[in-house]
């Protein structure tokens, strides 16, 4: 069952999930990803944390294997795949850093890979994509769905689709950097108030979710998004997934997903204590800080939480904050762009 | 005897050492530095990797407290004071990352503390420096030894001078930056062939040499300078002490020494396999591989040694290389003006 190749992130699927993903999935996916991801470090800043008047840990994944925790979850997959069927390849659809995580994962593994990519995605992580050993697929955005041109792709070789979250084993993989959080946090003696985790199609905070509610059932736990692409915040509102209007931009490119997932937002609604949502101004303001507090590079989609910290978006005063930085591939002329401006 | 207040870092003092450190002392500082220094990583990334035909691992010392190793040295040096001198405060003279690691370990042991900067350092030095509870005295480049100035106010206050390099306890705590290194490339099953490390006054690269010595005998350890500062380079040639030319300038601001220190040279000579040098450009082209490669931030100064592998000054095809990142103090409009160049 786990290998069948279907058409999910497509829009209100009909398809139930198998399974929901358990802590102890997340758990046996670290034990996969061992000597395979980076445990990135906690990161905190006496400066910052004057000036926010609490304090603030910052999980730093632009160190990660390609650039982003993407990496955690596509291995924690495609080594979940039975080896004769892995060796017919991995198809996904991405914007960036999922392709770089598939790419890579799937050459540690010596799986092909094969990724449909938007024509206007940031261009290193086009070149990256390729660089890890992938071939890669360019599309128009929004002309077919990309998932769509992925499952072709997919049926025509026997290959298996690696979708971006709406995965147990994705979500699992994704929580492992919680898992890690949680253990380095509490090895700071930081017993975490609150943790603000960037959201797209919520594979990333549905697997925190997990991880932190088993480790530490008092932390408050939010996803940020970028204006435009508040789907995660509005669906936990009403309680049931609503998508974003089609249409939209974002300088937050890692984070463009129309709606939550199923599987993502049945993991994650009951346990989130809602959704943030920053403008890009924040977030060019939280690259900037990143850049002059923790000489880290931060990319707009991974920078959400930060911004939301920041800019008061939910008081931190004498709290403490676990803030994760998701990802680090930002588009250079872009990044001098935005922290110039910040 | 340690906490004699002397003129040293002066050029060609004739003061004999009191002592040099050993690997003794650089493991005690690894002691009093737990819980204080981070623990930095050790980066590596496959793409940089594969473009250089070696295998290149980064300490990471941008994520360093303060932004760079200068806490190390300046915390076991400070820590090491008897505290009734302590109570009378510590002074300091420095282009801004000794400044901001004395000022940071002076608030840690609750000690006063007075740094002499330059007032062409960079202002996010400054600014910071005074931020960690520092008192800052500006003060004019090249108008009067900065060491002096510091010099006369320890001697007013009964206060402890903190010198930035040419100290036995300030040497053995840069020095844990090896020990750590030494340690996580074991761990990674990588033997350094080479290290090489951003090189002003010495302090690093001779405490390196102490730890990195002893781990790995086998590694070539090498200083690495920017152009018009190079005298550690042409010492080691002469076999003896040479100081550059006056009045030069650089973009690396953390690195303009006039000469290696007595102790530094002493401890660093018969150790290191030579020094390397590199120019402007290679430093920004370093800057910006760092940004894509690594996501990290690293100052001018703190870039040298990787702009000496990139730039192929010394051959890293098939070898395993430590590089040392120093710091990541960088000015932003300076640093994004560099990666743009590159």
């Amino acid at each position: 069952m786990m290998d069948r190749c279907y058409p999910s992130g497509e829009l209100f699927s009909e398809m139930l999930p198998e399974r929901l993903p358990t802590i102890t999935d997340v758990r046996a996916a670290a034990g996969r990803l061992k000597g395979i991801a980076v445990r990135t470090p906690l990161l905190e800043s006496p400066l910052l944390n004057e000036r926010l008047g609490g304090r603030l840990l910052l999980k730093a994944e632009p160190l990660q294997r390609t650039g982003s925790f993407k990496i955690r979850g596509a291995y924690n997959r495609i080594s979940a795949i039975a080896p004769e069927i892995r060796a017919r390849g991995v198809v996904a659809f991405s914007s960036g850093n999922h392709a770089q995580g598939v790419a890579h994962a799937a050459a540690l593994l010596e799986v092909p890979a094969t990724i449909v990519m938007p024509r206007d995605a940031p261009a290193v992580k086009i070149e990256n994509t390729r660089a890890y050993g992938a071939e890669v697929v360019l599309h128009e955005r929004d002309e077919r769905s990309r998932a769509a041109v992925a499952g072709e792709i997919a049926e025509e070789r026997g290959a298996t689709l690696v979708r971006p979250f709406n995965d147990p084993d994705v979500i699992a993989g994704q929580g492992t950097l919680g898992l890690e959080l949680a253990e380095q946090s509490a090895a700071e003696e930081a017993e975490l108030d609150l943790l603000l985790v960037p959201c797209g199609g919520g594979g990333l905070v549905a697997g925190c979710a997990l991880a932190i509610g088993e480790a530490s059932p008092e932390t408050e736990i939010y996803a940020v998004e970028p204006e435009g692409f508040d789907d995660m915040a509005r669906s936990l509102r009403s309680g049931q997934r609503v998508a974003n209007e089609p249409g939209g931009s974002s300088i937050c490119d890692a984070l463009l997903s129309r709606a939550p997932g199923e599987l993502t937002f049945a993991v994650a609604a009951p346990r989130l204590a809602g959704g943030l949502v920053v403008g890009e101004e924040e977030v060019a303001v939280a690259m900037a800080a990143a850049f002059g507090y923790f000489h880290l590079v931060i990319e707009p989609g991974g920078a959400v939480a930060l911004a939301a910290a920041l800019a008061g978006k939910i008081d931190c005063r004498d709290r403490t904050v676990g803030v994760v930085a998701s990802g680090g591939n930002a588009d250079p002329a872009l990044y001098r762009d935005l922290t110039a401006r910040a």
